[in-house]
């Protein structure tokens, strides 16, 4: 059967901060048809079931389910009886909320009696008793229930309880924790499945209570196959809600109508990687088309002067605006001083720093409408007459994005750089190209910034790395595109004292940290970098030694290397040389790297810069 | 043999912060012999090997081990050969920092060779090697070792090398992360353990790499017999250094010198577990002599027409300074205003806020005498003539605790109250005891403070609790005593937006954030509090309906507990019922407890008040 069709979005309030009405409202203001209410956050609300369901009904929320209702199947008396009133209490709560159905998630007890006839015959008294109200029973089994764990279990006593009141919830989490094949829920009766779960979860090799009560996340943001497990739900022919439930810490102290958005926007992704829609395909990118820095007069003299060194020269000014251009190899960078414009404010803000993105997309078109469906905010630059309108698009953090179809590049009048005087000067390329820009986070914020490249630009999220900064932990994880050309490395650090976290609490958020250059003959770069006035940041003389007995680099080699601070790794794919420059005035910094067949960021090295960083 | 006596104590640098200065000088300082060189410190260091020599030498430090060499033995051709090369670059190295050992750790290579006899001559040729240079290898089973994860397997391999210059390296962590049993090191001939590394660690469900790598902590902070260990060690006969190698995110992001006096005390600790040296025993305590509070005139004026809105009175004034005695059963709480004082000093810094605990203990010079083995720094109050000089020390954060002997109670000339001129007015009794104190802690610092706690006052750390504020979770950890007469609570918050997290940043450290007072009658004390104008922390109706279905409480207590805002608790000990005050100013806040046989805190109710207080 076709599949396509939209089925109503609902999230846990549990994946939500603040108050139920903050929750309610996040959840409304992000476009959630329902939401599934917490009964912890019912507890602590000081309003009535009847004020939320007013509330919900405000907000052009449907309350899609109450839960958990927990330990009541297969339990000795004098607990079975008493379960029974337990659920009368809750069916009241139901209905002065205005739901229907209520989650029965598989007993943990360790009273609980092994014996599936009496789990089916209690669960079939309680949808009894429900159905006497109009109400329904869901039962699902959660990964660590003391008998019952798997759905296909689950299912059985489902069928043996047989009652029309009575169905099974699924739930991502608990199906791919354990590992189970999810493909076959596609063989159940669609309408007897009557509530649907998702949360994802990085592959974390710890017990499943403590990671599915910290670390899941939104689909798109770990690594289980929910739209694989969507995809089968879809073919069973349910159309009840699909339902966030997620357990995460950083989600709970994270500004919930963000973190809401975020929630549609997985929803968004899983639904098409499930097949229930389409979304247009991510675009192809061959890297970046130019970085737009933030500056006012004097920090741009002194940015340019910097760049210089680098081997940057400047390369055009703005038809109509305070904007000059940068050039080496082709590499563009853009420094913005133009007043009461979006740099500006950035600037306010921020100080000269990155304040856009301009990726080189195969269809700019394609590429916003994916973004938009992907709730995006659009945004458009003021331009002059003739000048090139391009679309752009905000990050997570509101860095602005910019895409640069095939149309706004090159030497024709639909250019960008047509919104340019360019100067007839030879331009340096000892540096060639972008080859990656990396950020730093605030703590709590990584989900984010990986879903938004994953679900956009269809990056994939590298396994996380550990760097040692000599005042903390920095987590490290790049978003790479298939082919390489598009790579952003997001460094994040609970401590305030790391580099990475130096930087987001000057900046005062999340911001681009260094940016890395491509150059053929690194050597040379260096020599060029350095006969222009450029100091690389200094390396320990005990680094060399130690490369030396590690990968047994020959002494010409290793000479080359000491005599130009350049740092040395080796993965999988070869060999890895880099250096780096001072940063500029204590804010960002830039790489220079020369890939001899690495796919990698030479983490190795890390610990190396910020130990230099931290000198400075 | 007996086995009392003191060995070299010995830190990684890889358990410090910092550059290799900073984690060498916070070594000395906390009064370590010796440090062992974690090789990451070295190679981002600007300093030769031969200038560590000499800062060490300087600081009075010996360089107890290089560490680690990974992945040698057992390999296959050529990197056998190569790894013979690579030993003698860092044979090099370690004879310019001057240390004669080094560790090997066992192989985790997939290339590595199940082979025992090929790893023995592998270790044995290194060793010949070494021993050229004066020389020593130490071996060391790493838990997720490919082939040798056991402290016995390594040792039969070093036996099969049979090399004078080729030792065993034992680690707690190793040992006991595998369930292996310690005891049979006893057995070993002392001389061929090489080095004894210690690590502690909570009891966590993950791989032991993930675990080892993040989670490990000090003697004392965790859950491993660290203790059993080291008597098992000392009885072989060992006479090399103890020392400790923690891998610990916070660790490594909190202040090296503050740290290394954790570790430090950690060792004295675990020494005397062991039975290498004696400590007196931690005192018995029945609970909290007096808390006193750091206030101005104008908030002093406050926070006492609070208190007696509670039931407290003033009892005293003091003698010679500007300090009240406000009490109630058998509970005193001081209010310090006096100029030019510690409590000043305090206020200034921390506004109205508790500024000393007095806690009463069965033997004030013991108690003092073992604050003093483990490291606590003393601290004398000015006091006027005739007036007592009670005996204080500072907790990790500075908080002054104060050690109240049985002369220093009651109503001798001895007694602390001495110091004040009493009021000859009747005492309320509606509250009794103070029931526990609850401090709220920065990032990162709650090892710290658990082994303060357990260290020095012998308290034992309860399983941690996660608290679901609206903001954030909190994870709480209760310190009790033996009995449960001293109880405090420790709060820790990775947000900063949580109640835990406010009161932090608002306080700028760690304080008290609730103190909690017995009632023998909660309803009767919540009813005279009220008739005195104080307000308590409003519960929402839901909780109760909740409450019904959750315990099946008869209505006439339910009603109870909604009239008086009571909040209703069990754990296995029997039931509990609290109450909470609103905030004084905004800051801390007082509790009321009728403990019906529970032992617990309530944390079921936690999100209840937490809500509330977000609501405020």
């Amino acid at each position: 059967m076709p599949i396509s069709r939209r089925l109503p979005r609902s999230i846990a309030t549990v994946c939500l901060s603040g108050n139920l009405l903050d929750k309610l409202e996040a959840a409304a203001a992000a476009g959630f048809d329902g939401v599934e209410i917490f009964e912890a956050d019912l507890l602590t609300f000081e309003g009535s079931p009847a004020d939320i369901r007013r509330l919900a009904e405000d907000l052009g929320l449907s309350i899609t389910l109450f839960q958990p209702f927990r330990d009541f199947e297969a339990m000795p008396e004098p607990q079975r009886a008493r379960n029974l009133d337990r659920a009368e209490r809750k069916f009241d709560v139901m209905q002065a909320l205005g739901t229907d159905l209520v989650l029965v998630c598989s007993n943990t007890q360790e009273a609980a009696i092994d014996d599936d006839a009496r789990a089916a015959e209690d669960l079939r008294r309680m949808a009894e008793r429900a159905a006497q109200r109009g109400l329904r029973v869901g039962y699902e089994a959660l990964a660590w229930g003391r008998h019952v764990s798997r759905w296909k279990h689950a299912w059985k006593i489902v069928q043996q309880a047989d009652h029309p009141a009575l169905g099974l919830i699924v739930d991502s989490f608990h199906t791919l924790a354990l590992g189970d094949d999810p493909s076959s829920i596609a063989d159940l009766p669609g309408e007897k499945i009557f509530f649907v779960q998702l949360a994802d979860a990085p592959r974390l090799s710890m017990d499943a209570l403590s990671w599915s009560r910290h670390f899941r996340n939104f689909p798109g943001q770990g690594e289980l196959d929910v739209g694989g497990f969507l995809g089968a739900v879809a073919r069973s022919g349910y159309a009840g809600p699909i339902s966030l439930e997620v357990f995460n810490d950083d989600f709970r102290a994270a500004p919930a109508r963000l973190n809401a958005r975020d929630a549609v926007r997985s929803l968004v992704l899983v639904e098409a990687e499930a097949g229930l829609s389409e979304l247009p395909d991510p675009p192809r990118s061959d890297g970046f088309a130019f970085l737009e820095f933030a500056v006012d007069q004097t920090s741009r003299r002194a940015l340019g002067a910097f760049l210089e060194t680098l081997g940057f020269r400047l390369a055009g000014r703005h038809r109509s605006k305070d904007v000059e251009l940068f050039r080496q190899g082709g590499i563009n960078l853009i420094l913005n001083a133009e007043q009461d414009s979006a740099a500006a404010e950035h600037f306010q803000l921020h100080g000269p720093s990155v304040c856009a993105m301009a990726i080189q997309v195969d269809d700019a078109g394609r590429a916003m409408a994916r973004a938009r469906a992907l709730l995006c905010s659009e945004w458009q630059e003021q331009r002059g007459v003739d000048e090139r309108v391009l679309p752009g698009i905000r990050a997570s953090d509101g860095t602005l994005i910019l895409l640069i179809g095939p149309d706004d590049l090159g030497e024709g009048s639909t250019s960008w750089e047509n919104d340019f005087h360019m100067l007839p000067l030879p331009v340096e390329d000892g540096l060639t190209r972008i080859d990656h820009v990396a950020q730093a986070l605030p703590t709590g914020s990584m989900n984010s910034f990986v879903l938004f490249w994953h679900a956009v630009f269809g990056l994939d999220a590298q396994a996380p790395v550990d760097l040692a900064d000599p005042q903390g932990l920095i987590r490290s994880r790049a978003m790479v595109s298939a082919d390489g050309a598009l790579r952003l490395p997001l460094n994040i650090s609970e401590s305030r004292q790391t580099s990475t976290g130096r930087f987001v609490t000057a900046f005062a958020g999340a911001g681009v940290h260094h940016v890395a250059f491509e150059a053929p003959d690194i050597f040379a770069a260096v020599r060029a970098m350095r006969a222009r006035g450029a100091a690389t940041l200094p390396v320990p003389p005990n680094y060399y030694d130690d490369l030396a007995a590690r990968w047994g680099l020959d002494d010409a080699l290793l000479d080359q290397l000491r005599a130009h601070d350049v740092l040395y790794d080796r993965d999988a794919g070869g060999e890895l040389l880099h250096v780096y420059s001072r940063p500029f005035e204590g804010r960002f910094f830039f790489e220079v790297i020369e890939r001899r067949g690495a796919t990698g960021f030479g983490a190795a090295n890390a610990p190396v810069r910020m130990a230099a960083l931290a000198r400075l």
